[in-house]
């Protein structure tokens, strides 16, 4: 599909100058100096000839179609570039030029005009507002950065331009190779899902390596990002799109679900994406990940030349959840034989400060050979006899290399030449023992989500059409909060419980009902004008009686008649009262990514201890206890301290089920059930209150 | 005290070697080269002269006292050499040899004795098994390590010499200067309350950095810390001194309290150490407030030339704790007149990737002017006209001094220069904006600490007597656990509440005892035999009626008999309801630290939601609010989710009073008083149930 962008035989550059000063210059010298084998055309109706190269004053003039056409101009002059280049025959485009959508009004309906014409003739465009884009095994560097990269195993794709110069320069400096590299500036056609497709493909590419503001499809980018990821790691260091201004005020609204944060993180957890927390992260990560294999599990061994940087990477280790590995007996054995008494042959493996490159390589040794050992940190300290370069060529050398090994060489100036035969070797190097732990934990968790089972999503029978009526209704007639029955109906044909009750209009009847019913029975007040219902004394629970039922419903009449002389009461509902455990099942739509899965226990529990957990829609049976489990309070479900034990299978088909109507019906915006009642496994949990909330455009026709 | 140490006036080095690979060669030759202006002496029997200098073959030979012999002899000619260099008058010792605690039982012995040598001739002594120490204000370098530093103003205190020599190497290629270093390896006598007292008094030293693996005494260290860190900032990388396996099988335990985790946290804070988490972080500490001045509040300002970056660092400001500043209308005109039109002149304040030097300098000069802001933040990413060594010296120019400003220049080989040219001009340079807002978040919270208002513990009148009479009482009797009457009795002569209650020995007198208290009372079995009654059946609450009382006595003694046949019924204790919200106050002893305290909301808030505060003893009434809204169920205190109201100064003042207790017992290794029953604010709260643990050995007498 990129084929012109990525391979492409012939490039122009439109707007090439011969003022070094200039981009136009920069991205032809750039392309120049990478050693591009194809053909190279300067255009500039004002020079005959720019860096030896023989200059057409447009592509018309050219007389045949290009690959790839870089533009290089100032803003007001892109648009008729643009036609001209398509006009001509131009494959693909890379505008580098800004002032766009970033800018101003004017801008973005210039962007939105190129990005039609090009797409009127199927032409792919990169940019505008970008650096370009660079493809090392085609030994294209089609950018204006100062640093060209070597050709590796890592690709890019930035959705800031100034964070691809920074990435290259950085590269440049830790001898790390890339293979492609996309600046998607304003993303006005190419954007990160078309990039990862084109990337998972890519064999150049092991690594894929991203940083995002904002995505251009929640639901496209989870679909390409699970595909991408289930072929090759992709690290993505995502920051947040709005001001911080903003997100300082957002964070006062106390909405428990619907925060980017917490979407991107289940979003990006679903879909296999690793997420760095910050530009240091994403290339340490990224590293480790390029240079070397994915562990089998969390069982570290730590070698070190001093005692302390070893205690610092055991407890990184534990902190991170994974374990200090116990070394088997003949491991110890070994080691105890060969290295100096002195020397610590436990986990962490103390090798003494005095370590030659030879101590090293046989402890590095003796750690692959153990069954019980995952993962290698290995630790250098500078001291008096330490020689730095030699010890990571015996480090390199040292044992089989199926298992990661990671370096930590620590200091300045005097493990210098360490690191470079370090990197010579792809052995990854960290200047601290945390910093390795974080990139040997991002690939545990990588390894963990590679071997996932495969996801089943159960599909329940249910009554949609039901749904649908009910939905409808209420829309039609402007209402887009269900409460009380019509709430409790959506669910009920989604197959929840739901207590049994009546409706009674009167003191007689809610006698009638309760009788019906059986005792105790709950009332509550029937008015479309009352919302908060318990506020206003409008919930009556536990009534054992038919002279607590009469007395409930006369005071309750009484009470509201006074506080809202103005509503409407149609009555009051007597319903069964609801034993067990309170719970919450909740779900809000994500503008991103979709219906967002919530579960807490009730009251206090999710609203004081913010103690929730969430999950994108559609969720799995193992999905929903994982759910469950994430919750501090999990522990009170399941029968202990002196709590009744409650059916977990029974949520997480709730779960399920209400993940099933979020995904079945669009419209429906948000919804609570706020308490779902749960009972000791085998007894059916029954919705004691809920409340749905819709978007009052866009139908629900399957 | 340590004159002789820091600065000597003659300095012999005892095992001086002419062999390049030996420490006593390393030692000598570092002391020459560091231009030591003293009187330098090698000791070596065997030698004439080494490094040019003439040889003694003993200090006796010297005819004179030394100020300081350091001391590179192996291990077993140590104790002799001691002996000689104290005979002849040495002032002090450093002992750079291994061997001793850290390697066997004999070398355990050996360092007793040294230790006692010295002490009997008041010779201070550094190590052994240590790498020695530099003061580069006197020019000495009695170290073996491979990098001399620059002299400055940071000072390193460390337990380890692999990281002394790690520092020394990092420190090299930051270009960061040092005043002292020393490594005190195994502590025989010098340990870091020494040494923090020394260098609180040294003019040189600005900055104090510590690694430590365990303190010599907790109680002095909290005392020496906050008085050095009064005058001046201590940053300290603290590590587990157990190995990772003793830790992580401690962490099954389910301890609240006593974890060692949490008990340096809360000496650190309390004493105002600033904590690093890592390696890494030590030195962006240290080098910030080495480099810059104090930040007068948390309102930062952020200046970057890329937009990407710029939002990383106000995400990171804000996950701090600390404001991105809104800047003044004034401020805003000023940048608006000044910068490019594109520019942004909110805060972030985003200067284009263009920016010139000037464009930085006079963005720097606007946030030094703007009251609004405190700290300064500038980025700086390579794009295609970045200057950055230009860039650099502009900021470094560019406004007023008092405020910090931290720099951030992105990338590698292509912004060195730059980084170079801050450091020179003493500003802190990070690799990524999170790292220098984690720096300058260090920096505000130690500036909040040395604002603190002066900490005033309440004495409360209190019956000593009676709590020494009761305690004494129990440990004649050889019991260690207190729970009951006489838990309530301590309790009550600290001034805390109990329900009324009274002895019953059968069911009349439990009906009687009920009459007198009034109704609803408690039952609880009376039995030395029975320590977890509620277990047990042994507790019956809420009876309302004689009735119930004598049906309650009867099924307690027949139950309890059935499933205890051996134990000792002596009766039950009736005891009038305690009403209110249960909290928890407890106090646990750390082995470093003392009386740690505790405070949680009752039942599944500590045990399954590990909603704690913890707080080292003794606390005042505003550290003891402090504890209670530093939980995250605080709110359900505060009369907020239809929750009654409580009295949090009860709360409060029952803190202190425990904190009281348990500083006027040692003897008291655990208390627990659980649950603490408290009322709406005037009413007092009532000890509902309270046990003791007490260390057997030791005394409580005044």
């Amino acid at each position: 599909m990129l084929e012109p962008l990525l391979h492409p035989a012939t490039v122009a550059v439109i707007g090439a100058s011969r003022d070094p000063g200039k981009v136009g210059h920069a991205i032809l010298a750039n392309l120049q100096a990478g050693g591009f084998a194809g053909r190279l055309v300067p255009v500039n109706p004002a020079a005959k000839e720019i860096l030896g190269l023989p200059c057409v004053p447009d592509l018309a003039a050219l007389g045949e179609p290009v690959d790839l056409a870089v533009i290089a101009v100032p803003r007001d002059a892109v648009k008729p570039v643009v036609e001209g280049a398509v006009r001509s025959g131009a494959r693909s485009l890379v505008i580098v030029s800004a002032g766009f959508k970033e800018a101003d009004a004017k801008g973005a309906e210039l962007e939105r005009d190129i990005a039609r014409i090009c797409h009127a003739r199927s032409v792919r465009l990169l940019g505008p507002n970008c650096l370009g884009l660079i493809n090392t095994q085609h030994r294209l560097n089609a950018t204006f950065a100062r640093q060209a990269p070597r050709e590796g195993c890592v690709s890019v794709v930035s959705q800031s331009g100034a964070l691809c110069a920074t990435i290259l320069d950085w590269a440049a400096s830790r001898h790390l190779g890339l293979a492609k590299l996309f600046s998607m500036g304003n993303k006005a056609d190419l954007d990160e899902n078309d990039l990862l497709a084109v990337l998972a493909e890519d064999d150049a590419t092991r690594v894929i390596v991203g940083y995002l503001e904002s995505l251009s499809s929640g639901d496209e980018f989870m679909k390409t990002a699970e595909a991408t990821a289930s072929r090759k790691p992709v690290v993505i260091l995502k920051v947040g799109s709005t001001t911080a201004g903003v997100r300082a005020a957002s964070s006062h609204t106390g909405a428990l679900a619907g925060d980017e944060e917490i979407a991107y993180g289940a979003a990006f957890k679903r879909s296999g994406i690793i997420r760095a927390e910050g530009f240091e992260e994403l290339f340490d990560i990224a590293t480790a990940l390029a240079m070397q294999p994915l562990p089998g599990g969390r069982r570290v061994a730590v070698i070190t030349n001093a005692g302390g940087p070893g205690i610092m990477a055991a407890d990184a280790v534990e902190h991170a959840g994974m374990r200090v590995a116990p070394l088997s007996r003949a491991t110890a054995d070994s080691l105890k034989e060969r290295l100096p008494a002195a020397a610590s042959v436990s986990n962490p493996i103390d090798v003494l400060g005095d370590a030659d490159p030879e101590r090293y390589a046989l402890a590095v040794d003796a750690a692959q050979a153990d069954e019980g050992v995952d993962a290698i940190i290995v630790i250098l300290t500078p001291q008096a006899m330490t020689r730095p370069a030699e010890t990571a060529r015996a480090i390199a050398r040292g044992g089989r290399r199926d298992k990661p090994v990671l370096a930590v060489f620590m200091g300045g100036e005097g493990v210098m030449p360490g690191r470079d035969e370090l990197a010579a070797a792809s052995l990854p190097d960290y200047s601290s023992p945390k910093r390795a732990v974080a990139a040997l934990k991002a690939m545990c968790d990588y390894a963990a989500w590679r071997k996932r089972p495969p996801r089943v999503v159960t599909r329940f029978p249910v009554n949609r059409r039901r749904v649908e009526r009910i939905l409808s209704r209420n829309l039609r007639l402007g209402r887009t909060t269900i409460i009380d029955q019509d709430a409790k109906d959506i669910l009920r044909a989604y197959d929840f419980g739901v207590p049994e009750s009546g409706f009674a209009a009167n003191a007689d009847e809610a006698v009638e009902t309760a009788e019906r019913i059986g005792y105790p029975v709950a009332m509550k007040i029937a008015s479309q004008d009352i919302l908060h219902k318990t506020d206003l004394g409008g919930v009556k629970l536990d009534l054992f009686s038919p002279a607590q039922v009469r007395d409930a419903y006369d005071l309750m009449m009484l009470r509201i008649g006074r506080r809202l002389p103005d509503a409407h009461l149609d009555g009051v509902w007597i319903e069964q009262m609801c034993r067990g455990r309170e719970v919450i099942l909740g779900m809000t739509r994500d503008p991103q990514f979709g219906p967002m899965l919530m579960f807490g226990l009730g009251g206090i529990f999710v609203e004081v201890m913010k103690d929730v957990a969430f999950y994108l829609a559609p969720i799995t049976a193992s999905e929903a206890i994982q759910m469950l489990k994430s919750t501090r309070s999990y522990e009170l479900l399941t029968g202990a301290r002196q709590q009744d034990k409650v059916d977990l299978d029974a949520i997480a088909s709730g779960l399920q089920r209400i993940s099933q109507l979020a995904t079945d019906f669009p419209s429906v915006q948000e919804l609570d059930i706020n308490p779902f009642m749960v009972g000791e496994p085998g007894t059916e949990p029954l919705v004691a209150d809920a409340r749905f909330t819709l978007r009052s455009q866009g139908g629900d026709k399957p």
